[in-house]
Protein backbone atom coordinates (compact mmCIF):
# COMPACT_ATOMS: atom_id res chain seq x y z
CA UNK A 1 0.00 0.00 0.00
CA UNK A 2 0.61 3.37 -0.61
CA UNK A 3 3.70 5.23 2.45
CA UNK A 4 1.37 8.31 2.12
CA UNK A 5 -1.66 6.72 2.09
CA UNK A 6 -0.59 5.18 5.39
CA UNK A 7 0.51 8.41 6.70
CA UNK A 8 -3.01 9.59 6.05
CA UNK A 9 -4.45 6.91 7.78
CA UNK A 10 -2.33 7.54 10.90
CA UNK A 11 -0.74 3.68 10.49
CA UNK A 12 2.77 5.80 9.63
CA UNK A 13 3.21 8.56 12.06
CA UNK A 14 4.39 11.58 10.82
CA UNK A 15 5.49 15.25 11.77
CA UNK A 16 2.33 17.27 10.73
CA UNK A 17 2.47 21.20 9.55
CA UNK A 18 -1.33 21.23 8.17
CA UNK A 19 -4.34 19.02 8.06
CA UNK A 20 -8.13 19.42 6.95
CA UNK A 21 -10.48 16.78 5.05
CA UNK A 22 -8.74 17.19 1.89
CA UNK A 23 -4.89 17.98 2.49
CA UNK A 24 -2.27 17.11 4.37
CA UNK A 25 1.19 18.89 4.66
CA UNK A 26 3.53 16.79 7.04
CA UNK A 27 7.54 17.40 7.41
CA UNK A 28 9.87 15.10 4.80
CA UNK A 29 11.37 12.97 7.07
CA UNK A 30 14.98 13.61 4.96
CA UNK A 31 15.00 17.26 5.84
CA UNK A 32 16.77 18.77 2.90
CA UNK A 33 16.69 21.90 4.04
CA UNK A 34 15.02 22.73 7.06
CA UNK A 35 11.16 22.92 7.28
CA UNK A 36 10.87 20.87 3.79
CA UNK A 37 7.33 19.72 3.70
CA UNK A 38 5.28 17.64 1.67
CA UNK A 39 1.90 18.68 0.62
CA UNK A 40 -0.54 15.66 -0.43
CA UNK A 41 -4.06 15.58 -0.90
CA UNK A 42 -6.06 12.53 1.60
CA UNK A 43 -7.03 10.67 -1.87
CA UNK A 44 -4.50 8.95 -3.87
CA UNK A 45 -3.89 10.47 -7.15
CA UNK A 46 -0.71 9.77 -8.72
CA UNK A 47 0.62 13.22 -9.97
CA UNK A 48 -0.36 15.96 -12.20
CA UNK A 49 -0.45 14.25 -15.37
CA UNK A 50 -3.34 11.74 -13.72
CA UNK A 51 -5.45 13.64 -11.66
CA UNK A 52 -8.90 15.65 -11.52
CA UNK A 53 -7.83 19.81 -11.64
CA UNK A 54 -10.20 20.28 -8.57
CA UNK A 55 -7.83 18.00 -6.28
CA UNK A 56 -4.79 19.50 -7.74
CA UNK A 57 -6.24 22.99 -7.02
CA UNK A 58 -6.99 22.24 -3.78
CA UNK A 59 -3.50 20.90 -3.19
CA UNK A 60 -1.68 24.02 -4.60
CA UNK A 61 -4.01 26.15 -2.93
CA UNK A 62 -2.39 25.10 0.50
CA UNK A 63 1.05 25.06 -0.97
CA UNK A 64 0.87 28.80 -1.22
CA UNK A 65 -0.72 29.21 2.56
CA UNK A 66 2.12 27.32 3.60
CA UNK A 67 4.97 28.65 1.74
CA UNK A 68 4.53 32.11 2.87
CA UNK A 69 4.26 30.56 6.70
CA UNK A 70 7.34 28.38 6.30
CA UNK A 71 9.12 30.83 4.96
CA UNK A 72 8.37 33.83 7.25
CA UNK A 73 8.10 31.85 10.75
CA UNK A 74 11.74 30.08 9.58
CA UNK A 75 12.92 33.37 8.28
CA UNK A 76 14.21 31.58 5.18
CA UNK A 77 15.44 33.96 2.44
CA UNK A 78 13.87 32.54 -0.58
CA UNK A 79 11.76 28.45 -1.49
CA UNK A 80 11.25 26.40 -4.01
CA UNK A 81 8.20 24.36 -5.02
CA UNK A 82 8.91 21.29 -6.65
CA UNK A 83 6.57 18.30 -8.10
CA UNK A 84 7.75 15.50 -10.00
CA UNK A 85 5.55 13.50 -12.01
CA UNK A 86 6.36 10.04 -12.93
CA UNK A 87 9.71 8.01 -11.75
CA UNK A 88 11.48 9.69 -15.21
CA UNK A 89 11.19 12.71 -13.57
CA UNK A 90 12.10 11.88 -9.74
CA UNK A 91 8.37 10.78 -8.30
CA UNK A 92 9.91 8.63 -5.64
CA UNK A 93 6.20 7.85 -3.74
CA UNK A 94 3.60 7.54 -6.70
CA UNK A 95 0.74 9.67 -4.85
CA UNK A 96 0.88 13.34 -5.70
CA UNK A 97 3.31 15.59 -3.68
CA UNK A 98 4.62 18.90 -3.76
CA UNK A 99 7.65 19.96 -1.54
CA UNK A 100 8.17 23.39 -0.34
CA UNK A 101 12.01 23.75 0.39
CA UNK A 102 12.44 26.75 2.26
CA UNK A 103 16.51 28.21 0.91
CA UNK A 104 18.78 29.76 3.50
CA UNK A 105 21.77 29.92 1.53
CA UNK A 106 22.63 28.79 -2.10
CA UNK A 107 24.71 26.01 -0.24
CA UNK A 108 21.80 24.27 1.11
CA UNK A 109 22.04 20.69 0.00
CA UNK A 110 19.19 20.30 -2.85
CA UNK A 111 20.85 21.11 -6.13
CA UNK A 112 18.70 22.23 -8.93
CA UNK A 113 20.99 22.75 -12.44
CA UNK A 114 19.67 22.85 -16.24
CA UNK A 115 22.83 21.32 -17.72
CA UNK A 116 23.29 22.26 -21.05
CA UNK A 117 20.28 22.40 -22.91
CA UNK A 118 19.31 21.08 -25.91
CA UNK A 119 18.99 22.85 -29.40
CA UNK A 120 15.13 22.54 -30.39
CA UNK A 121 14.09 23.57 -33.29
CA UNK A 122 11.37 26.11 -31.84
CA UNK A 123 8.82 26.53 -34.37
CA UNK A 124 8.83 22.84 -34.50
CA UNK A 125 8.27 22.29 -31.13
CA UNK A 126 5.42 24.88 -30.73
CA UNK A 127 3.34 23.33 -33.70
CA UNK A 128 3.82 19.95 -31.63
CA UNK A 129 2.58 21.44 -28.00
CA UNK A 130 -0.19 22.75 -30.04
CA UNK A 131 -1.27 19.56 -32.29
CA UNK A 132 -0.95 21.46 -35.75
CA UNK B 1 12.82 46.79 -17.21
CA UNK B 2 11.84 43.48 -16.15
CA UNK B 3 12.62 40.65 -19.31
CA UNK B 4 9.50 38.63 -18.81
CA UNK B 5 7.24 42.04 -19.35
CA UNK B 6 9.26 43.12 -22.29
CA UNK B 7 8.18 39.57 -23.49
CA UNK B 8 4.30 40.30 -22.37
CA UNK B 9 4.29 44.01 -24.22
CA UNK B 10 6.10 42.51 -27.58
CA UNK B 11 9.54 44.35 -26.96
CA UNK B 12 10.70 41.19 -26.80
CA UNK B 13 9.44 38.21 -29.48
CA UNK B 14 8.72 34.91 -27.92
CA UNK B 15 7.25 31.19 -28.99
CA UNK B 16 3.88 31.40 -26.96
CA UNK B 17 2.38 28.25 -26.31
CA UNK B 18 -0.61 30.47 -24.34
CA UNK B 19 -2.00 33.52 -24.29
CA UNK B 20 -4.84 34.94 -22.58
CA UNK B 21 -5.81 38.23 -20.72
CA UNK B 22 -3.94 37.87 -17.56
CA UNK B 23 -1.50 34.72 -18.47
CA UNK B 24 0.99 34.42 -21.02
CA UNK B 25 3.01 30.59 -21.29
CA UNK B 26 5.90 30.53 -23.83
CA UNK B 27 8.80 28.15 -24.57
CA UNK B 28 12.00 29.07 -22.92
CA UNK B 29 14.97 30.15 -24.82
CA UNK B 30 17.03 27.37 -23.11
CA UNK B 31 15.37 24.09 -23.49
CA UNK B 32 16.60 22.30 -21.13
CA UNK B 33 14.57 19.41 -23.02
CA UNK B 34 12.11 19.56 -25.66
CA UNK B 35 9.06 21.81 -24.71
CA UNK B 36 10.46 23.58 -21.65
CA UNK B 37 8.09 25.78 -20.83
CA UNK B 38 7.79 29.44 -18.72
CA UNK B 39 4.04 29.99 -17.64
CA UNK B 40 3.79 33.65 -16.15
CA UNK B 41 1.47 36.12 -14.64
CA UNK B 42 1.44 38.78 -17.39
CA UNK B 43 1.08 41.25 -14.40
CA UNK B 44 4.70 42.14 -12.65
CA UNK B 45 4.90 40.12 -9.77
CA UNK B 46 8.12 38.75 -7.87
CA UNK B 47 7.26 35.38 -6.75
CA UNK B 48 5.03 33.02 -4.40
CA UNK B 49 6.38 35.15 -1.51
CA UNK B 50 5.28 38.38 -2.90
CA UNK B 51 2.22 38.00 -4.71
CA UNK B 52 -1.52 38.32 -4.11
CA UNK B 53 -3.37 34.50 -4.10
CA UNK B 54 -5.35 34.98 -6.52
CA UNK B 55 -2.85 36.09 -9.24
CA UNK B 56 -0.74 32.99 -8.17
CA UNK B 57 -3.92 30.71 -8.56
CA UNK B 58 -4.49 32.03 -11.97
CA UNK B 59 -1.01 30.84 -13.00
CA UNK B 60 -1.08 27.29 -11.59
CA UNK B 61 -4.45 26.49 -12.79
CA UNK B 62 -2.64 27.26 -16.32
CA UNK B 63 0.50 25.12 -15.64
CA UNK B 64 -2.14 21.88 -14.81
CA UNK B 65 -3.59 22.60 -18.32
CA UNK B 66 -0.40 22.97 -19.99
CA UNK B 67 1.83 20.57 -18.18
CA UNK B 68 -1.28 17.53 -19.45
CA UNK B 69 -1.57 19.12 -22.88
CA UNK B 70 2.65 19.24 -23.47
CA UNK B 71 3.27 15.82 -21.58
CA UNK B 72 0.65 14.47 -24.42
CA UNK B 73 1.50 15.76 -27.64
CA UNK B 74 5.35 15.56 -26.94
CA UNK B 75 4.80 12.24 -25.68
CA UNK B 76 7.14 12.80 -22.60
CA UNK B 77 7.03 10.18 -19.73
CA UNK B 78 7.14 12.69 -16.94
CA UNK B 79 6.95 15.72 -15.98
CA UNK B 80 8.63 18.28 -13.47
CA UNK B 81 7.12 21.57 -12.26
CA UNK B 82 9.19 23.72 -10.62
CA UNK B 83 9.05 27.62 -9.19
CA UNK B 84 12.21 29.36 -7.64
CA UNK B 85 11.20 32.05 -5.07
CA UNK B 86 14.49 34.60 -4.91
CA UNK B 87 17.90 34.27 -6.04
CA UNK B 88 18.80 32.39 -3.32
CA UNK B 89 16.56 29.72 -4.72
CA UNK B 90 17.70 29.95 -8.21
CA UNK B 91 15.63 32.45 -9.27
CA UNK B 92 16.97 34.70 -12.53
CA UNK B 93 14.24 36.62 -13.48
CA UNK B 94 12.09 38.68 -10.70
CA UNK B 95 9.05 37.95 -12.61
CA UNK B 96 6.34 34.79 -10.85
CA UNK B 97 7.10 31.72 -12.98
CA UNK B 98 6.74 28.51 -12.93
CA UNK B 99 8.56 26.10 -15.14
CA UNK B 100 7.00 23.21 -17.08
CA UNK B 101 9.90 20.71 -18.14
CA UNK B 102 8.61 17.41 -19.61
CA UNK B 103 11.14 14.37 -19.22
CA UNK B 104 11.56 11.88 -21.55
CA UNK B 105 14.94 10.59 -20.25
CA UNK B 106 16.41 10.49 -17.07
CA UNK B 107 19.35 11.35 -18.60
CA UNK B 108 17.78 14.70 -19.57
CA UNK B 109 20.29 17.49 -19.13
CA UNK B 110 17.82 18.84 -15.81
CA UNK B 111 19.72 17.22 -12.90
CA UNK B 112 17.56 17.82 -9.31
CA UNK B 113 19.24 16.29 -6.41
CA UNK B 114 18.35 16.18 -2.72
CA UNK B 115 22.43 15.86 -1.30
CA UNK B 116 22.75 14.68 2.43
CA UNK B 117 19.88 15.89 4.20
CA UNK B 118 20.18 17.83 7.51
CA UNK B 119 19.53 16.22 10.71
CA UNK B 120 16.36 18.71 12.42
CA UNK B 121 15.05 18.05 15.70
CA UNK B 122 11.65 17.94 14.54
CA UNK B 123 9.45 18.73 16.91
CA UNK B 124 11.66 22.13 17.25
CA UNK B 125 11.01 23.04 13.87
CA UNK B 126 7.08 21.75 13.67
CA UNK B 127 6.67 24.51 17.02
CA UNK B 128 8.47 27.22 14.85
CA UNK B 129 6.56 26.76 11.64
CA UNK B 130 3.46 27.25 13.19
CA UNK B 131 4.26 30.12 15.58
CA UNK B 132 4.66 28.36 19.31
Amino acid sequence: MCIFCKIVNGEIPSYKVYEDDDILAFLDISQVTKGHTIVIPKKHVTNILDTDKETYLKVVDKVYDLANKIAKNLNASGVNILHNANEVAGQSVNHLHFHIIPRYSKDDSIKISFEDSEKQDMDQVLKQIKGE
